[in-house]
């Protein structure tokens, strides 16, 4: 845990240069469009420790799987998130001395993330080895906007001297990942050209041959005078600069404009990608820096206005969760159904893959309430897309007849994964992914997405179901066998609660969305079985067979559910008597020793009941949050949040605090040693719902929206806005009570605290 | 499965020259002296397919782990037994025109090993690219009776041509590992010499920093006569050679003679390994191929009068066991407490390291039989050796006060492997490293052992047994949770029987051993408690309580141990019932399938009914023979010769036949695909035990020898010599019954079918 960022109600602040945590911080300073994105690296030379990362949305490479013991079912390769070409460079050499903030003495050192307009910002005083002090301040955004572009405005003073400087803006695709498996580089040059003002570089990937044109404008101004004098470019393979030689002198100021666009074959022919990317950065130019940030200010301002979370009398939590909504907000926009929200986003490189059951599980509530509904739609259709490639998946491991195993980790599709225990044993995730659909239903009432994506998708899970279950003969009942739950800290293990229990709703689910669409769409129905041959009658009897005869862990004794059949077989030790040195676990045990142990990862028993809240009374809910909470080490980031909801539910206030406190500012402070590697992205997504659901109360039951509303003591007040059916509402809670206002949209009844509501205009009403 | 070796009863034969069998012909035709081997590669230039692979004991490099997903408690590096320089190679160029098999018309091919002899020949008609016709006849050994050195002798001749010729013996030190993690190469040059006659290289490992001086003196004739006039020599890094140049004609024999010496420095100072090497080739070449092949020939006849089994009436059984015997007597003698037994022996380099749990539960009954006790006792002082790594080694994983856990895999003690099921969880290796003391004292009644060795390393292993337990409230019995069995078809299961049943023989035996100690070498027994502050009183406490309240899974039912609790909550589906095109399943199903299934790698229950058969009634072995038989599909190499043994226990002499079958030939016709890595070298003492101890049913029961000789109905008689506590014994079975003479050593008593026997003087006694 740290504690180096000042606190700020919509600004990320750090105070002097600390080299130590520069990794951490170029995490946390991040910026992104959705589109790309790239981690705060200085833009001059460094020669500290830093990793380098720009990235790009849907640009990957299947690097060569590395395993020690190949076992069959294992998957080629794990699809990364490239590290791109490096378009935030420039070079600085005064008179051959290069500028790198790793061998000066810094001062006044300030970095900047202005949350509430999206820019990041950087000054410091430098005094280098020859003792030249130069003062810089640099100031980037990409734009959301024009997510095409980015622009840089970087200022140089001379102090104390008077010398010939060399100033070089580039674009360096020569870059690699750190995480590559095999020490490759992962692009291939296909052009560069350059003059005075403008250079573009065109990079292919290996073997997926994506191409990127990369391209820059840029203008200099000496003291507000334009210097383009004897500019000279410079090319070699997948580089280009533009280099300005000239003089500067005590307190002069030499500022550098760098108008980027970064144009993909995702969404342009190759043939064209430069022409486009020549337009774009000559029209960023002419529209010049200002101009450019106020369209860019003024979308983040429309992005705020539906997704901002106020809380009063409480900078951190302000700050947290406002940074948790701007990481989410720059990292999807919803805009692409080929896309999907990578867990470091485009903060960092770790976890490669782009797609895990994050999304499904965390990050499709935030998007329901704070986008237009087509942005979560998409992200389901994107499942949808790979149901074909899931099927594939299912068929390797043996499964037949249609059966579909969504990937664990995935960019296309396929299976990127390959711990066996996790690639072919954490089979839930296709319950989170069936759960997903009835979500988006339930919040939005597009029942008609059954019709159209749902249920084709929905019988391929249930055939896996079906096919993944036996009977065993002792128990007189089904059983799933070999599964790792949620709570990865146990593997192998048969009959875990959760999974049977997600298995068993999937399976009804899908028969509700048959007769869905059977009544509702006769014919669709009829194509759907052809195409997928589906026979009805004989499949579902099996289903409704397996609905009945479910084998469910539970004790009798304790009244709950059991994480997996042998769970209470186990030394049941607490984590509050586990010593601080043994801990997290995940670094100071080995795995046996994990595994042995009682400790849970993250929810899994209480994350069914968080799904499947309607099913259970809160006697219940208590009586297994009170057995699992003080068993869970909640080291993965999507823990709390679900403790920080049930415990809400079940009155636990203060619990509900703790966890939310645990999970708003994870890397901000850095709690897990691990913020380096790249933000949390989708647990950020879990934040949100810890304050809506978790002290909001929020739900939908019984086909209506719901809030049983909780102020933490320690706050004065908090608000959020939520879309609802093509309704914006405001709900505010502070000391004298909820107020809820329908900003905009029909008519509408809603819950508050098991009162109804009606919302008829935009008035405020106070509940 | 293939069959393209002829049978013969000491040979191996080979005929016709099929590229496609070359691999697997390179393993079984491998030449070993216990202190190094070789593949049979082709002395020639060879550019088709072939796995290159010359052998040091005792030789290894520390290679990178490389792993998908790094877990605590993982090593860092996997110990490789190393391709070594190659001194085989030969080169002939005829007018430019290299000599080269894959690139010939080959007629009249055949290779023969013979095993009585230990002698690798080779003879073929190779018609070349440009028409010439050439005859060569290779034959080679790896001395026995001089382990430092090796002879080739090559003839070449020229059938229907006239032409120059180059012939150039050589030394190749710049080799690789075709299972390299990194593509690395593991030697470094340090020095090459070479004049007419004799050539050196010194290279050194990385990292390890061995160095092995490979030398060679030739002599080389034409038509009987010597031609040294024109030799030339050429060094580079790692590489020497001597060329000759001459004219060859029509029908006209060149006649190489390569004498060889491999000096390490394992066994002698760096200093003085080339004046050692240059020694050892200087006399054999003066002693000449003929009389070095005597008396190799000679040490052979030694070995095989006291280990060799004689199958009548059944030629391919009969070659299956001498093949078995004579690898065996290959790979290791015993005379250097530092090495041991890779499961591949000199034969290829697949799994890498050199020590599995193989050598406790198979290849200790083998030695202990047909070798000097002394042999057997260095390879328990191996594991000896290594009891301080294996403390660190469970310190790593979380144990504590001197607790072992020897490696699953390893080469100077430190663990290799890495997969947590097998790593970390594979732990009855410890109990077969206790067992082994135990199964060695019984045989020799070195009871002394325990005293000198035996002791410290029990209680090592004890203390670990005792903390790996824990007490489970709900079975108010001790638990093991997250192992995995010998059958490494089921991972992480709880309360795997024979790891329990081990476990517990385990603080039964070593407090035995205190005893005994404590009574017969106080002062000793003294010691050694301080030495590792062993507190008797509490920690045998704990063990005793442990022995009492073990849990062992069993269904009451089926009155059969269960190979783990769950085991029977699995659908049981009997081998035979399973499509031939499933099998074998770890090639066509993927891992969570095979854990799932019911089916068993190797004997489990089995294989502790076989280790502990004095504690079971011949009703309770048969019940679970029974239960497991039909469920196993030995995909282990290990699995056949243990259910051989019990199914001759219980009298089911036809599969007692069947598994025989199964491992008597499993590499000479490649039952399991797989013998182009090597040979199974570990499971050829399987083969043995299955003959000894199944046919024969060999045992100790009460400190006395016993028999129950069985005739397999398909020969006609067999018969083998076993060394038992300083006797020879000869045992012949046949149609007439069973006769026993004791060729050596003092009276003894033994028991034949439950009479006993007393052998006074030399003569065969008709029982």
């Amino acid at each position: 845990m740290k504690d180096y960022l000042k606190k700020d109600e919509w600004k990320i602040i750090e105070e002097g240069f600390n080299p130590s945590f520069n990794r951490i911080s170029e995490s946390i300073f991040s910026l992104g469009n959705g589109r790309f994105g790239q981690r705060a690296n200085f833009e001059e030379t460094y020669s500290g420790d830093t990793l380098q990362g720009h990235y790009l949305a849907g640009i990957y490479y299947p690097d060569k799987t590395r395993v020690g013991w190949w076992k069959n079912g294992y998957p080629e390769y794990f699809a990364k998130v490239l590290n791109a070409p490096n378009w935030t460079g420039i070079r600085f050499d005064i008179d051959g001395e290069v500028f790198d903030l790793s061998k000066c003495e810094v001062n006044d050192f300030k970095r900047i993330l202005d949350m509430k307009n999206g820019v990041l910002e950087r000054s410091c005083e430098a005094k280098l080895k020859s003792g030249r002090i130069v003062k810089i301040h640099s100031k980037r955004f990409c734009s959301i906007a024009n997510d095409n572009i980015a622009c840089i405005r970087y200022s140089f003073k001379a102090v104390n001297f008077a010398d010939p400087i060399q100033i070089t803006p580039y674009i360096d695709g020569d870059v690699m990942n750190e995480d590559t498996n095999y020490d490759e580089k992962f692009w291939e040059p296909i052009s560069e050209t350059a003059d005075e003002h403008q250079a573009f570089i065109i990079t292919e990937t290996k073997k997926t041959a994506f191409q990127v044109c990369t391209g820059m404008q840029i203008l200099i101004e000496k003291n507000g005078d334009q210097i383009d004098a004897d500019n000279k470019s410079f090319t070699k393979d997948k580089y280009a600069e533009i280099a300005i030689n000239t003089r500067i002198k005590d307190d002069q100021e030499i500022v550098v404009y760098k108008y980027v666009a970064n144009i993909t074959s995702e969404n342009h022919p190759k043939n064209e990608l430069q022409t486009i990317c020549k337009k774009e950065v000559e029209a960023a130019a002419a529209n010049g820096f200002n101009q450019l940030l106020a369209d860019h200010q003024n979308a983040w301002a429309k992005k705020w206005e539906e997704s901002d979370i106020i809380i009063e009398g409480d900078v951190a939590a302000q700050q947290g969760i406002r940074f948790n909504i701007f990481q989410l907000n720059q990292t999807y926009t919803g805009e692409d159904e080929r896309l999907n929200i990578g867990p470091k986003g485009f903060t960092g490189e770790k976890y490669g893959g782009s797609t895990y059951w994050d999304t499904e599980a965390y990050c499709i509530p935030f998007y329901l309430s704070t986008a237009d509904q087509r942005v979560a739609r998409n992200l389901l259709v994107y499942r949808y897309k790979h149901l074909q490639k899931a099927i594939e998946n299912a068929t390797k491991l043996g499964f037949k007849d249609g059966a579909a195993l969504y990937p664990m980790v995935t960019m296309n599709g396929e299976e990127c994964h390959n711990e066996w225990e996790i690639t072919f044993e954490e089979i839930h995730r296709n319950g989170a992914i069936a759960y997903a659909v009835f979500d988006y239903i339930r919040y939005t009432n597009d029942e008609n997405y059954l019709t159209e994506y749902g249920l084709e998708l929905l019988i391929g899970i249930a055939r896996f179901w079906s096919q993944r279950v036996h009977f065993s003969n002792p128990k007189q009942k089904y059983v799933i066998h070999g599964v790792t739950g949620p709570n990865e800290y146990e593997n192998n293990v048969n009959n875990n609660w959760y999974t049977n229990f997600v298995a068993v709703w999937c399976l009804k689910y899908t028969m509700y969305a048959i007769n869905y669409v059977k009544s509702n769409a006769p014919a669709k129905f009829e194509s759907i079985s052809e195409k997928i041959k589906f026979y009805e009658v004989t499949e579902t009897k099996v289903w409704k067979d397996i609905v009945e005869k479910m084998y469910f862990p539970v004790d009798t004794e304790k009244q709950i559910f059991l994480q997996q059949e042998n769970f209470l077989d186990k030394e049941i030790i607490q984590v509050k008597d586990l010593p601080n040195e043994d801990r997290p676990i995940h670094q100071k045990w080995s795995w046996d020793r994990i595994l042995r142990s009682c400790f849970i990862k993250q929810a899994d028993v209480l994350q069914g009941i968080y799904f499947f809240e309607d099913a259970f009374d809160v006697e219940t809910i208590q009586r297994n949050f009170r057995f699992y909470e003080p068993l869970t080490v909640h080291e993965s980031s999507l823990s709390p949040c679900v403790h920080a909801i049930l415990a809400a539910k079940i009155g636990d206030y203060d619990k509900a605090y703790e966890m939310y406190l645990r999970t708003a500012r994870l890397d901000l402070d850095d709690y897990n040693n691990d913020t380096e590697d790249g933000c949390h992205i989708t647990s950020m997504a879990g934040t949100w719902m810890a304050v809506v659901k978790g002290f909001g109360g929020m739900r939908i039951e019984n086909d209506m929206l719901c809030f049983t509303p909780y102020l933490p003591s320690k706050w004065k007040g908090y608000s959020f806005k939520i879309r609802f059916r093509n309704r914006l509402l405001h709900i505010q809670v502070n000391q004298s009570g909820t107020s809820i206002r329908k900003v905009a949209g029909d008519e509408l009844t809603i819950k508050v605290k098991d009162k109804d509501i009606r919302l008829v205009r935009d008035q405020s009403i106070q509940c």
